[in-house]
């Protein structure tokens, strides 16, 4: 039962394994589990239309960096194995425009253009004549961004779970899983490993709003996998902390200054503050790649401001009166005083966070 | 444009008075805003009907403590006003049976059972023989709760405006206000009258989940009524804090004990906390006999946990697996030392609250 959702997730890399296994005779498809479903209905979309493609990244079927980056990839992949260009020029000509169209589909998505760009590179780089030679590598450097995120969230996952004991209860806030990336995560990724090895955690996690990722997303895969999760509003963790039934807090990170000082989803902020106030160690899981060393601090840091409709009319439903202004920002910067560690692949690092950025070769500016 | 949300209701209330002034003649009927509706619809129900008049209390159509109570006593006096019993007997068993009856659409609501049994008293009291005499006694005790907790909300007001000074952003949580009490409401109440003297006065609204009481309520009130009002959800609260734009917090309260320590909605305590950290002052408006001296301190006060469907069903959509727990408190309880002051009709009682207690003439036990 170990791993369920990542079991599940290798299933569906399986079946992209095979059409690369088939080298192009038998092309095949990307295939992602459509999360706008989730929690309601697991479904899977499956495509080699770079078109849809597009629509499954825009339409947030799938999201989390990581995840949108692996996905363009491999969808560049899938959708070139039908190309019937007979020369490198036209070849690698069909590739440009295939990866800017899909480029465009979600346009602030730092990963997306990351991993497009790696696979056209890598077939610049590459000295092969035949399509059909192409058409291999292009999978071959997609499989790469996967597997290598793969490995990455392991990593973090190895390096978070030296915090876990058995019987402990750990909150989370927003989706940092396997639904977000490639792997078991970043923010859970500790949680799944402690698991894996036969440790007893509670999770409980922050139903998110305004978008509510805590409890579609996060809630469901851990359920899947077997944990023991239990979802609450984001206005009751204070209450849990209160009564002494939170040890830790574990979150993931959209980008990290050089002092430490962490962006996440809204909300992140207060709950190292309740954290802080009740003694409760507050943990970040991020990529060692999310630290920017060029920012100096959070202050620098923009916060995206997104409409109040996300709010007012969230579901469907008008909760708030259609007159009446909303605030809505997405992110919050929580400052290093109040992040016990920063958990990355390469270690987990501890204040004072510019030695510890040092330590792992990254310079200050 | 003052008190549009007051005038309303006293559009209402005249309604009533109306009714009263026919002395049965002409039988008036309870008019409410049907809550349920909000914000999507502003809608009058209107009933003199007994069965009629209990499913408004059920559904929720009128809710805050004080507001269930002063529905309940006019609408039982509204029913018995047709009634067509010839002797004071029979009228007193009818009495009886309707107000019983109207007690059993709350299990828990303290004030439906105190403001019906405060009626049937004073008719108990009254040595009036004829119905008639006693119909006019009934619905004179009914506006005396009405009127008396209109210049209780008034005075808290009054009391709780000396906190405020032109320019002021507040923050409030969940619905303390004129919807869910005869007059201005309680939290609310200092806002109303800071405005009606021509302060500017900007309100951020906690949505407070999960029943959205501060996006559907709060927000709708003071947007009727003129004020300068912003929904954000209950996470957000920190990162306001935190870049200053809060000067003061002032929420409700459900139950305080002797020693200040106060229940209130869930994520009030969440709140408390990041205005300490923040150095926000935090207060908290409630009428005087919110506070029982019965019990020592917050320890005592127990926390009704309510139906998981309200977290992962609200919006009328499945938001987190059906599968998986859901942690529902109602409300938490804020300890006395992240207070710093209670507003109440008799006055602003400040820290320490054993002493601002006994000034108002409670003896601690």
């Amino acid at each position: 039962m170990i791993y369920e959702t990542v079991r599940w997730k290798m299933a569906d890399d399986r079946i992209c394994a095979e059409f690369a296994g088939n080298k192009g005779l038998m092309p095949g498809k990307l295939r992602l589990i459509d999360q706008t479903l989730l929690p309601e209905k697991l479904e899977y979309v499956e495509s080699d239309d770079i078109a849809e493609i597009h629509s499954f990244i825009k339409r947030l079927v799938v999201r989390g960096a990581p995840a949108i980056g692996a996905a363009a990839a491999l969808g560049l992949a899938a959708a070139m194995q039908k190309s019937g260009a007979d020369s490198r020029e036209s070849f690698m000509c069909e590739l440009r425009r295939s990866a800017d169209y899909l480029a465009s589909s979600r346009p602030t998505a730092v990963n997306l253009f990351w991993a497009l760009g790696r696979c056209v590179d890598a077939l610049k780089k590459s000295d092969a004549d035949s399509p059909d030679t192409l058409k291999e590598k292009l999978l071959e450097e997609a499989f790469s961004i996967l597997n290598e995120d793969m490995l990455l969230c392991e990593n973090i996952g190895k390096n978070g779970a030296t915090l876990l004991k058995d019987g402990m209860t750990v909150l989370t806030h927003c989706n940092a899983g396997a639904l977000a990336t490639c792997g078991i995560g970043t923010a859970l990724a500790p949680i799944y490993i402690a698991h894996s090895r036969g440790l007893k955690i509670k999770v409980y996690a922050d139903e998110t709003r305004p978008l509510l990722q805590g409890a579609r997303l996060t809630a469901w895969e851990l359920d899947k996998a077997g944990i023991d999760v239990t979802v609450i509003c984001d206005n009751m963790a204070g209450f849990l902390m209160g009564k002494g039934r939170i040890d830790l807090v574990i979150t993931g990170a959209d980008r990290i200054a050089a002092n430490g000082d962490s962006a996440n989803k809204i909300g992140t902020y207060s709950l190292a503050v309740l954290a802080r106030h009740h003694k409760v160690p507050f943990y970040i899981a991020a990529p060692y790649s999310t630290i920017d060393m060029n920012i100096n601090d959070g202050t620098a840091i923009p916060i995206e401001e997104r409409a109040g409709e996300e709010i007012s009319r969230s579901f469907g439903k008008q909760t708030a009166p259609p007159t009446v202004k909303i605030f809505n920002p997405a992110f919050d910067v929580t400052p290093h005083e109040l992040i016990s560690g920063i958990i990355t692949e390469k270690g987990l690092i501890l204040p004072p966070y510019k030695d510890g950025l040092k330590r792992y070769g990254l310079q200050l500016l």
